[in-house]
């Protein structure tokens, strides 16, 4: 299964939501980074994709093995640069802007998910490392884990703590020499051991003996796979996950301190291991949605080929042969669905990423306040709703290759199994809709949202007739102010998700008016407009509708007993 | 993963499609049946649900094998009865009504879907003889199919012909003795080959030499895997294929002629093979819905159970330990959704086979026509609308699970993963709704459509408000009657799908309605309030909206390129 890189379309999308040349950034350089990106994620990641699949990391001898082939295309990755893309320029990373992540972590992602996954991971690590652990520390892992020659892991779930990292049991103990003694399980731990890379740096959330309960006794430890004089620190994954998705990539059951205990070394201040975390947790839940994208870039590409080549019944008016089926309105009914989805959710997480961007070089402090807020606000929208619509798309994407969709060697049933997991980690989905109705609507006393809507609002006068724009926003503003009412807060949880999918549709239908008034005179004109229209058309309405009709019943949930 | 058979559920859907006591049926009898039938399903079957998703069918020295317990669990099952429940009593069938055989489908297909597919199969087999071949044909095969020593196939696809069957390229010529010989490839075949039964009647589509082109070509011959003398028949699977679910249930592709020539048997006349397979199509369609019941109602359960235990963060209020995921809102409106679509496909399937059992028992012309353009009317919106939620509800069973429900061996992936089959077998759920669109709506003139409505209209309005719901039925009346019109045919197949849902949901709220009026009293009281209300509030409204845009949006998909 070839995949296409739509270079064109992520340029389009940055463009839409408002990227252009700078001192530090040109599109043209963009561009050019992203042809040679485009290039090895088709030519050289996208043939292990169903490789990976079908010969899953295994766990030998008590180390894991990575797919055939996966070794060394992670290490030419690398090599070539890369990973370092992001990383902080004083330890050897490019410090490019969050937009050409994203923009390139599409990329990676819908070659292979589960061998994007690894540098994401890694990704993570150093965000929080750069942002919370000593000098020394520092020196010592960034460098290599900015390179990729390192890769990061992030210890958070055990059996018993999933969402709720209050109830975490793993142990820590004060050393003398200002080290940590760290006992423990963990699960769900993405390449919490490889062979790719030459040490695996583990950060670990966990609990010291005299530690307050909750959440506000978690602290978060670097634990090193091999300790810095190199031997082997007490750390070992004991098992790998049997999964409906993401095979390749290696879903570890760890066990610190089989022997004794494993050495860490504290990142921050004890007892404030969350807030180290929740550092690099926006970041990281834009890029679930951008795998979100990529999966349903990937499965639309898919669907739109095997329309043009499978030929099935013949339409009214030709006799002579069958049609192929994308000339059949249903079939086009769902790759239209399929590709105006798909490129809203690019947008949303577009924006998300210049957002954070414009904050990252904002030269006031208000001005930096005010775009994270920003980010903040958008950040569940997109990982919520690009990884919501990479489920309907690859599932939409199996319907049009029919009973072939459902033969594993197509290669659309991975897709599927694949994307299920990106509404689930990162946060689910439920806690990204609970994030936006009891935090996010309110930052900055609601102007955050309301900037936004108005943002929106502009954008779909511009593009759409000014009436419907006027009720669509006026509804999810009435929505909001229900939800918001504190006597509420339980309807608010209740309808939560419906309202998200609502709120996600109208901001993205801004950004796709946009796409297609930025997109007047270019090869993407056609495509921009119509599935602006379609989106703002069909999908904003139908969310509306039923967001509307969520709260409405939100009481009927709460009262729902169930034998 | 335990299967409590929802026995009481499926007797309130018979009740409330206006199932009664008749001379020939008592609810009475009905309860004890399915008791018996609950008991097997999920003492027998369930156990073997997991295993044979672990250990598919597979190919060994030119014959299927099926996973571990299947062939004596299936022997026990037909030595049972229950292969015969339906089956015509001139051939030791027990008769039984349709409204019955649904019931027990969805016990079955709960249990195991790939278990269930075999006799579900023979069941069409049966169908078909029964209704078209000679007598000679019937007294050999009916008895043994009927009682389950035999099985049946279907085969129809070939590479090149899956929903389009006016590309058939299986050929058969006459033999001077009566009989057929019969060459070419078939692919998809269910249960082509196994070890269970005796001996397997394949049900086969091919083409004479001397054919007209296209459909009118097409005739169905009976060929035995061992001819009436004991021989071999010149017919084999050759490769089975690796399937994204119901990895238990052999998918063979077959070989006719290999060595020259397979013998068949021609069912009715020669070209007629199309309406041949007609005349099953309508009970065949309407049990995959039932099977999208069946694991509709499995994943429910199994998400209410595990969110009953998981216990994950505190709600407010409650300090003193972790909730219950039950009592968070977002998960109890994801339980409360899958429960209200389960009832509602259930209720839709279960008026399908009442019409079907109407129509047969009718004492007039009329009556008959009237109830089987009824069943003809159901039928589309059974299948589409069942399977459609199968896939809905599957995954969020998956959602409410989290991490966990992306773990193989929870069960729930399996689920997901055996549902995606049901929108594409059977006439994709596209083709279901071009069905309706393009033929169903226009039964009778309309009347079929319109008395649907107005009984529809009739249970609402004693159910729920009276103004919503003549809003309702006006919006569907509306947009039938646009796609109605002749000059927008395109339209109408380019809208087909979220009408077609529109329809269901609305037609499926009706009975809702009418299963919580005829539950008052009863120990499901509550929960059919709850469902009805929360399904008449949410579901139809989103529904009728989505068609609502997407009738406004056809253009758009019709106008569509795909680069």
């Amino acid at each position: 299964m070839n995949y296409d890189p739509p270079i064109a379309h992520i340029l389009l999308a940055m463009r839409s939501v408002g990227i252009t040349d700078t001192d530090n950034f040109s599109l043209a350089d963009a561009q050019t980074i992203l042809d040679q990106a485009g290039r090895f994620a088709a030519e050289r990641i996208a043939p292990l994709n169903w490789i990976g699949d079908q010969n899953p990391a295994r766990l030998e001898n008590g180390m894991v093995i990575t797919p055939p082939g996966w070794k060394e295309t992670y290490q030419d990755w690398c090599a070539a640069g890369w990973n370092s893309l992001t990383g902080p320029p004083q330890f050897d990373g490019q410090g490019l802007p969050m937009v050409l992540a994203v923009a390139c972590t599409e990329l990676w992602n819908a070659a292979s998910i589960s061998f994007a996954l690894c540098p994401l991971l890694t990704a993570g690590a150093i965000e929080a490392i750069a942002a919370h652990a000593s000098d020394d520390l520092k020196q010592h892992y960034l460098p290599k884990l900015v390179s990729g020659e390192w890769t990061g892991t992030m210890n958070l779930t055990e059996p018993q703590s999933g969402s709720d990292l209050s109830q975490l049991r793993c142990k820590a103990r004060r050393n003398d020499d200002g080290t940590y003694s760290i006992t423990g399980n963990k699960i769900y731990i993405t390449y919490g051991d490889h062979e790719c890379a030459s040490n695996i740096v583990h950060l670990v959330l966990a609990r010291l003996d005299d530690a307050p309960e909750g959440t506000r006794g978690i602290s978060l430890f670097l634990v090193p796979k091999y300790l810095p004089e190199g031997a082997r620190n007490d750390l070992r994954c004991h098992s790998l996950e049997h999964k409906l998705g993401i095979h390749a990539s290696p879903t570890c059951a760890m066990i610190y301190g089989d022997n004794g205990s494993a050495k860490g070394w504290l990142i921050g201040e004890e007892n404030r291991g969350l807030a180290c975390m929740f550092t690099m947790m926006n970041n990281a839940r834009l890029l679930v949605g951008v795998q979100g994208v990529a999966l349903a870039e990937r499965a639309t590409q898919a669907a739109i080929s095997f329309a043009k080549e499978r030929r099935q019944g013949r339409l009214s008016g030709v006799t002579d042969q069958s049609s192929a089926i994308i000339d059949h309105p249903d079939v086009k009914r769902m790759l239209l669905e399929m590709r105006a989805k798909t490129s809203a959710a690019r947008a949303l997480c577009m924006a998300t990423a210049a957002a954070m961007d414009a904050s990252a070089i904002a030269t006031s402090d208000g001005e930096k306040q005010r775009y994270s807020a920003q980010a903040s606000l958008l950040t569940p929208l997109a990982k919520s709703y690009a990884t919501d619509i990479a489920v309907e798309v690859t599932s939409a994407a199996i319907q049009v290759y029919g009973g072939m969709g459902f033969i594993e060697e197509t290669g659309v049933a991975q897709y599927y199994r694949d994307a299920r997991i990106l509404p689930i980690y990162e946060g689910t989905n439920g806690i990204q809709a609970i994030d936006l109705v009891t935090r996010k609507l309110m930052l900055d006393d609601g102007a955050t949202f309301a900037n936004e809507l108005a943002t929106c609002g502009n954008a779909l006068v511009d593009f759409t007739d000014e009436d419907t724009t006027k009720q669509t926003i006026a509804i999810i503003v009435e929505l909001a102010g229900v939800l918001n009412n504190k006597q509420n807060s339980a309807v608010a949880l209740a309808a939560a998700t419906p309202f998200l999918r609502a709120v996600a549709a109208t901001i993205a239908g801004g950004y796709l008016a946009k796409s297609a008034i930025a997109a007047r005179g270019t090869a993407l004109e056609n495509e921009s407009q119509v599935n602006a229209r379609f989106f703002i058309g069909v999908e904003i309405p139908t969310a509306i509708s039923a967001a509307k009709a969520s709260v409405a019943g939100a009481q009927l949930v709460l009262g729902a007993e169930f034998a």
